[in-house]
């Protein structure tokens, strides 16, 4: 009985995969706040021009670094496992498959991009990164990956979580980061904010706008900003999940499952796994995919597709990707990663095609699913990661429902160790669900009307 | 360039071993109060007899059940990594090597022995373990392996780390186990206590008693209690690191260590990795095995060899080990799990026939080393971990200072992530060290001069 398949380090895949190459449609360019196309050198003060040539690249496969394997080399290739106690509890004759990604030092998924984009960085000669943190995942990955190429790291995090949630805080100290409570007096963007409300919680929108200015108004020129999630690069390095779980899926002769989940904040872990086997689907596989959301932060269920804003503060370039819209705050849910209005413009499109299946669950749902994978599988999921869990069960269910032996694989995209608060809530009962009415988001979602609308075909074939 | 070296399942060490075969003076019993050996059957109220006969075993190897595999093989074989980063920022010609602990559900080597020990239990009939815990970490690891084979779990939790630590609290009730403060109303013990001080913080013996009583006076008789260290079956579970490490030298043509370091507090997860390796001593190899202590701790390097109790309130039977004395309460370092008077008997042993080297090294050089392991290596340490790292980098110097290829290798016993306040305290410049005047401890080691001394043969040859 074997519980889970490594890979050596020689057979770490060596590069990338770009669904961009894949995709039916073109890719639609950002824009700038006229709505015309932005161009890749109007970025290079934000991003080196490394990353930027990967952000708008159409190649289907990109090399990996030595040095950035090298470093991903003390974590991955990351384990595969077969949940046989899980799909015990649950009675189904479906196999259930994870890829156990919080085996990461920072615990998480979130250092697959951290490190190479701290590697690009270097080789293009920049000293500092800046970046903004919500409750810290991937604050603490980009400050893991900065100390070990030896670049300073600036995070700017959101006020209330840098307050209430000193840990993450502590953990980018300890890799040397310079960690702030956004807003700061040390940008403009932050003073300004300050000036009219000296007691605000802060936001993402308001940390974003703090780490770009300080990027760009760096004198010295040595600074860039660095995005976690959303941007097509960001997705192309989480590639190396799904491409580890294809090679592992054939160490063991499983040819292709027949469902594969991911929970969904701004697209990363889900395209990390998912993109190696849309390929597949696109050539004609039969394999479902499936992004899971809260239910009380709908973008992908509910979330038209259309031009908007990156952050709250309208400070980033309009992407194409389904939106609540940038001003829309979402409920208290514990899952911080996955409360964002928008979704990544390739796993947008990929939704639009008809490649990839969205679902929303609420959190009471994922928290049982947490727990019971806990007691069983022994694992304590990131909250985050319990969506995916939650879709799983569904689909185990489903499988008992209709006698089918069917393989269903997911992203284990974090443990839950920083994240207890929300075990104890939920356990003592004080947890609730967050239904939302239409009327609660998207009134930003009208003042992009007068732009020009992405486009994306639905062929109808999946 | 290899990071690290995995095995597959299938190389999984299928026995564990043994120590006591090997040592060249016999292990001396456990004796009652009144300084008589205590038989086996003595401790059958407590202990379920599968754990008993292992206890007082002397077979050099034991085979591992089959179904204790299967949980293990949930994070293990777990890796031997090469320090590649940290020798590079010593600039050392040693080889350093660490045996990552850290990737276990509950963060450290403790599961090692919870699994089994719940096996253990499971098939000999018993539905409930009760134990004690101080800071969490074997509370949390016993919780995870009886949620595993559908065990209840009880643990006594010391009152002040149950309302200053509510974390690994959580941890163990999302996985099942049932956590209260000790003193609690639950037990006579716990009772007598609080009627005479109502606001006590309450200790680790206190909490062993009210476990202890837990157990035997459960009416069905379906109760037993457990300890994560000191006792000689949970040194001979966790002989799993040590044996994997040897496989996993061997893969890469390391033809042996040179110098064999943990951090030690109650011995287990040094026992772990460096019983095997002196079983190779015994037999003549040149390896040097270093054994860690806070110097405000310094139960080997200043403690004598007596018979002493387990626990503050006397109600362990007395055991032959170093001792600093069961009424020494040691200083408030970070490192809880070595702020321990006693240290297990086979090592104890092994100390005192010159097999193992004690070194005691303060928490300041402790947190530099661990600080230093987390920006080169990745990983954040546990406060107990970075005694080993500390010892490591001292080993580190010597050899570069000797100008000697050396082979290092440690045990990377647990990740720090659930012990974040004490590297915030050390990065704000908070943290002192405590040296200790003899007059501080070692009182009631006096009250003992009245017992048989235990006896162990130092050859000489060590």
């Amino acid at each position: 009985m074997q519980i889970k398949v490594y890979l050596t380090e020689d057979e770490m895949p060596r590069q990338w995969y770009n669904l961009a190459a894949d995709l039916p449609s073109p890719m639609q360019p950002p824009l700038g706040p006229d709505g015309k196309p932005i161009s890749p050198d109007m970025l290079a003060p934000v991003f080196p021009m490394n990353i930027i040539e990967q952000e708008v690249s159409q190649e289907r496969w990109i090399d990996i670094p030595e040095p950035v394997l090298e470093i991903l080399a003390r974590w991955r290739p990351s384990p595969l496992h077969r949940a046989y106690s899980l799909e015990k509890a649950l009675d189904t004759p479906a196999e259930i498959y994870y890829k156990n990604e919080s085996l990461s030092p920072p615990g998480s998924h979130k250092p697959n991009t951290a490190v190479p984009q701290a590697y690009y960085n270097k080789v293009f000669g920049i000293k500092r990164i800046t970046t903004e943190t919500g409750a810290g995942q991937w604050g603490s990955a980009l400050a893991f990956a900065c100390a070990l190429f030896g670049l300073e790291c600036k995070v700017y995090m959101v006020r209330i979580s840098f307050d209430q949630k000193p840990f993450r805080k502590i953990m980018m100290q300890t890799w040397g980061a310079n960690c702030v409570a956004s807003p700061s007096t040390e940008t403009k963007a932050g003073r300004d904010v300050l000036a009219k409300h000296p007691d605000t919680p802060g936001s993402l929108g308001i940390a974003i706008s703090e780490a770009v200015e300080a990027a760009v108004t760096d004198s010295t020129g040595k600074s860039r900003y660095a995005l976690g999630s959303v941007l097509n690069h960001v997705m192309l390095h989480q590639t190396i999940i799904g491409l580890e779980t294809k090679k592992q899926f054939a160490k063991i002769g499983v040819k292709k499952p027949d469902i594969v989940i991911a929970c969904a904040g701004g697209g990363s872990n889900f395209a990390g796994l998912s993109f190696p086997f849309l390929t597949d689907k696109i050539a004609g596989a039969n394999i479902e995919v499936v992004a899971v959301e809260p239910s009380s932060c709908p973008t992908m269920t509910r979330g038209p597709f259309v031009y908007d804003h990156g952050d709250t503060a309208k400070m980033t370039p309009l992407l194409p990707m389904h939106s609540l819209g940038h001003d829309f705050v979402p409920p208290p849910i514990h899952a911080g990663g996955l409360r964002y209005h928008g979704m990544a413009p390739l796993v947008s499109q990929a939704i639009v095609e008809g490649l990839v299946k969205p679902r929303a669950i609420g959190q009471l749902e994922c928290y049982a699913a947490a727990v019971l994978f806990a007691r069983t599988e022994g694992i304590i999921p990131a909250p985050e990661t319990s969506h995916a869990i939650a879709a799983a069960v569904q689909e185990a269910k489903k499988a008992k429902e209709e006698g089918k032996k069917k393989v269903i694989l997911f992203n284990f995209s974090g443990h839950g160790l920083m994240d207890l608060a929300g075990y104890d809530n939920y356990l003592q009962g004080k947890l609730r669900d967050y239904p939302l009415p239409d009327s609660e988001f998207g009134p930003s979602l009208r003042e992009l009307d007068k732009l020009p609308k992405p486009k994306a075909v639905k062929t109808g074939k999946w």
